[in-house]
């Protein structure tokens, strides 16, 4: 019971953690989209990034994990959507 | 062995894909330390990603996953060390 309890902590700790680092890039998206400038983004920083996140859900879907295939369909959609800005405003 | 080779395979994608992850904000800090500007760097962006991350540390500790601590902990450090730079240069 009290396994079973930390187990129930964990995964919530989990979620919690996908979801925060899955919603931060929001704000990001909408600041570059709303002033059309990308001057402050990373280019180095996106192109590694969304690289990264490509490999995260290739591994979710190699272990079968849905929370990391679903936290990371969504975090890659917004960083490539960050970065074709950035290619687009400069 | 097949199973052994998969295996192997799951946890070098996952590997490539935390250093991946980690490495990216390495140019994003450079470029804010370099410019001492940070208009194109969203506060509300990296308050929920710091969170974010210090949750996927917390969930590393809680699951005694060590690659989760060490990504999670090199990750936390650059996006406090942007945090703080976007609190300072506005």
């Amino acid at each position: 019971m009290v396994f079973a309890s930390l187990d129930q902590f964990d995964n919530l700790v989990g979620a919690l953690a996908a979801t925060l680092t899955t919603i931060a890039f929001i704000p990001q998206a909408w600041m570059t989209w709303k002033s059309k400038r990308a001057e402050g983004v990373s280019l180095g920083m996106y192109s590694i990034f969304t690289s990264g996140v490509a490999m995260w859900l290739l591994y979710g879907v190699l272990i079968c994990a849905w929370p990391v295939i679903i936290a990371n369909v969504f975090t890659l959609a917004l960083a490539l959507f960050i970065l074709v800005m950035k290619l687009r405003f400069g």
